[in-house]
């Protein structure tokens, strides 16, 4: 035996000791990327019935090889999520390791080239993971905080800062996570598109310390219900979060500098923070937004005219939403009102409905004008 | 139809309505923990077999719910890791949306009472993912950075430093992960177990420039042998990431205030740090050791006496590994020639083999010796 077949067979007996309750048999497995198509296998050798879930959605068919099989068209550059279910029961992929939350559920996920999703061969900003005290919510609560490549070494710079807010259901790991943000703030800043800015995100329930698992509470089963933040309970506590932002970084502390966006429950908080304090954000993006959030869907009228925006208007006030969103209808009419009171905005209207596809999408179009 | 079960239906409405590709229906199957008992549930209508893997082994059987259960005793506190084999292919748990991963595959996890390994009811540290540039590796490189609570606040102080490595497999988020460390560290400085330190993991695979899907290379089936760091590679680098944090943080910068300590191969890369740069480190921790570490473990031999430690001699020299451990004939001979030698050391022997369970355990004995 030679040297070479010598040492990698005592490296993979190391591996396999090191593992003691490891398997690794994956290379084989893993969803394939072919031009615009996704193969899919599976290894089910029990299994009498097999689909694919989640963005696809189809039958696996077993091959010669006793791999259950599929293949779907890629609609476009994106980030993807599946499950497979085998015989009624829904999993994620045992070959692919990257999976991500959505509340309680887990997806396995792949991403295309050409996202802007993925970290690029540029500089990269950093994700801090903090806590600050809410005397409001008599509460530590947890916080995640992006900060621009080159904040360290550029110590006398202050920087704008984006308040960027989850939906129901969310916390404050989703926008990095599921929304990619880091990765997408990195890419725009690198290539242009977007100013350096620090990205806040907090937890936007009011009643939840922190993400599930990392409070006393431990591992709980995650629900929707848990996470819903009546009116004014967390927007009405936005000021210590503000507080704690521009006490700890190095910021410009005036409207001119600040923005806020949100997804659904979080696109009402940031309608809501217009209302409540309008001198204190420029930039405003409503994703899909619950606009006129009371803690209650039922409760929200577009053409409410107390859902207008208060005095003074913002720089830029942004609504997107998708043409097959639940929440479309509530949009149109409150998009509506706003054009007749003669309150400028910017909208985009996408495809498809309340989905991260969307919000993704959406986050790179706001980035471009913000702080202009 | 009353009003609070009106807006209840509504927010169910609205959840599943919000979700869209989402299915949500795990209370009831979420393992269960009783007493010195864990009940484990499964809904898989069609399997024919199941059987529960990882820290537990055996057999599901049907019961008249038409769910697969098994129950197994609980040895003590610990962050406990399975899956589930359903006939011939394992998965992680549908209904337990915690996971994590150790190389390229993916386990359900829960956590007993009685850990130290959940968030407390006290001040939180913070944790930040960044990234350094190193001149010798060629790149920038991913590294995470504990703060204990009060970093922001008391910003006359100054604290010391611990470097905290992973094994082969691993990489910068191991330790905060599987290993809980942020956790671990929130509670022992809390409860005056630990000296309030910044603890820094490092990503110890010279070839890599960060965990496996944070980089230009996208994702990729995760592997051993793309994590080897060939001898001196990783180690001869060390001195950059020193001058990153005591550059960025309020370090006290000595060796009576830096720590280091690392398992399996990070283990390897704190012994042979010793060797390299004595002055630089008081404490030294070496977990599970792949000690003489040469990018090869046939390569190493306790007894040779190129291992021994430089001078001038550390503050602390922890050695600490489980019994049924493959390294343990390594750690041995190691541990005699170091007595032979008339060279002083701490020593942690366990139970087990060459798992997380024990390198948790080993930080929680390894802390409170720190800086003292």
């Amino acid at each position: 035996m030679n040297r070479t077949i010598l040492a990698l067979t005592s490296l993979v007996a190391f591996g396999a000791a090191a593992q003691q309750t490891i398997g690794l048999n994956h290379d084989a497995l893993f969803p394939r990327l072919e031009r615009d198509s996704v193969f899919f296998s599976l290894n089910a050798p029990g299994a009498r019935q097999v689909s694919v879930t989640g963005d696809f959605s189809g039958p696996m068919t077993l091959g010669a090889d006793s791999l259950w099989h599929a293949a779907f068209p890629i609609a476009g550059p994106d980030l993807y999520i599946y499950n497979y279910n085998v015989d009624g029961m829904t999993v994620t992929d045992p070959a692919n390791p990257y999976t991500v939350r959505d509340i309680a559920h887990l997806f396995s996920y792949f991403i295309t080239p050409g996202t802007g999703y993925l970290a690029g061969n540029i500089p990269h900003g950093s994700l801090t993971r903090e806590w600050y005290h809410s005397d409001k919510l008599g509460m530590d609560r947890r916080i995640s905080v992006y900060l621009p490549a080159g904040y360290n070494e550029n110590t006398d710079r202050r920087y704008p800062v984006f308040y960027l807010l989850h939906g129901m259901g969310g916390d404050e790991t989703s926008w990095s996570e599921l929304g990619r943000a880091t990765y997408i703030l990195d890419n725009m800043i690198a290539s242009g598109n977007a100013e350096p800015m620090i990205v806040v995100m907090p937890n936007g329930n009011a009643r939840q310390e922190a993400a599930p698992g990392e409070t006393t509470e431990g591992l709980y089963a995650t629900t929707m219900d848990r996470s819903v933040s009546p009116r004014d309970s967390f927007e009405g506590s936005f000021g210590e979060i503000i507080d704690f932002i521009d006490s700890n970084y190095r910021t410009v502390p005036d409207a001119a500098h600040r923005a806020v966006a949100g997804l659904s429950m979080g696109g009402g908080h940031t309608w809501r923070l217009q209302q409540l304090m309008p001198e204190t954000f420029g930039y405003y993006g409503i994703f899909s937004g619950a606009v006129g959030w009371k803690g209650n869907p039922d409760l929200m009228k577009g053409d409410d005219p107390s859902l207008l925006p208060a005095s003074p208007l913002p720089r830029l006030y942004y609504i997107a939403i998708g043409r097959d969103d639940f929440l479309y209808p509530l949009n149109k009419t409150f998009r509506e009102s706003l054009t007749k009171a003669g309150i400028p905005y910017t909208y985009e209207e996408s495809g498809g409905g309340h989905v991260w596809t969307n919000w993704r999408r959406y986050l790179t179009g706001f980035l471009p004008l913000l702080f202009k």
